[in-house]
């Protein structure tokens, strides 16, 4: 099917943070006098298989990069789509100033590996020990290890696995400054190249 | 809507590097000879932006990561969906071996910026500068900065940006080993949470 028949007029956008997919994890992380803190990151994602890790990038000044310098822990967590309303509003206010739990009603349940809280109602959670903080320009990228994954036993498949279509993912789109939803399975890895093996 | 009566049983799946949504990404470099190599990449995401730039990890083994040491470029290439066997197969065999742009039909064209390969087919395509390399348990996490994005003319909505709708995204679900597809918009950002604002 390719070909340079298929090759679109390409134009420039700009030097951009931008990629699809992005992610929406909800980070937390306990504050000051324990208080259970969660925020929205959309540039993050796996980083290691070997030990299993995970990267997110925070404003220095925000209040989870303070909490996961004391407390050398997080955890990330996983919207699904029925709670967007609850993840976009961590992401509109400051822990600062709010205690976020509360106002939206979801409940911090303390990890079994690290402290730090994670959301109650979220379908998959990774709990988190800081292993690096990296400088990168004006941010910076703290890489996790993955200690331990929960997941609902709802969103499990019959092989004690997650299944994708159970969890309502949710991407997060920065150029329209919105959030979309993923649909159906289109392929199998290392199976829909097949027809292009010798 | 949350609260207690919502949280499921979690359980736990173990240790695993495991998130949703991943992206499938294809990273372009010249290797030696300036053949021009791909290869797909799901350990990765926007990590700045200022200067904006995106990390992916790569195993310090392959032909990429061996490529881009010398030639301190790379790009990042988003498939859309039409592209997914030509996407699976760049992940099936090594660019030691194969010649993936000729196997596959995919167009490489030098960048503008960087002396790294695009593949000309893809909706967009970013043009990256390696400012990082990052030792991350047995794998490396390369950082580039990001000198310009560019996308297909026929995906670029009345305001001259990547209309989401028109790219046809696709994810990478680990547990599966499976690809799916991006579903519909869902919510604005900072506004589908206001509701929770006082």
């Amino acid at each position: 099917m390719p070909g340079k028949e298929n090759m679109g007029m390409k134009r420039s956008v700009g030097a951009q943070p931008l990629a699809y997919p992005l992610p929406v994890f909800v980070i937390g992380t306990y504050g000051p006098d324990k208080k259970p803190d969660i925020m929205v990151a959309a540039w993050g994602g796996i980083c290691a298989s070997e030990p299993p890790s995970v990267s997110v990038s925070i404003n220095p000044n925000h209040q989870t990069c303070r909490n996961l310098r004391e407390t050398k822990a997080f955890t990330v967590n996983i919207p699904s789509e029925k709670y967007l309303a609850e993840t976009d509003y961590c992401g509109m206010v400051s822990g600062r100033d709010h205690d976020k739990f509360r106002e939206t009603g979801l409940t911090p349940v303390r990890s079994e590996h690290v402290p730090a809280p994670y959301v109650g109602e979220f379908p998959v959670v990774l709990e988190c020990r800081v292993s690096a903080f990296h400088r990168i320009g004006k941010g910076v990228q703290v890489v996790g290890e993955i200690l331990d994954v929960k997941a609902d036993q709802e969103i499990l498949g019959s092989d004690g696995k997650p299944d994708l279509q159970k969890i309502g993912v949710v991407a997060f789109d920065v150029t329209g400054m919105q959030y979309y939803s993923f649909g159906k399975v289109i392929g199998k890895a290392w199976n829909a190249g097949k027809k292009y093996m010798k």
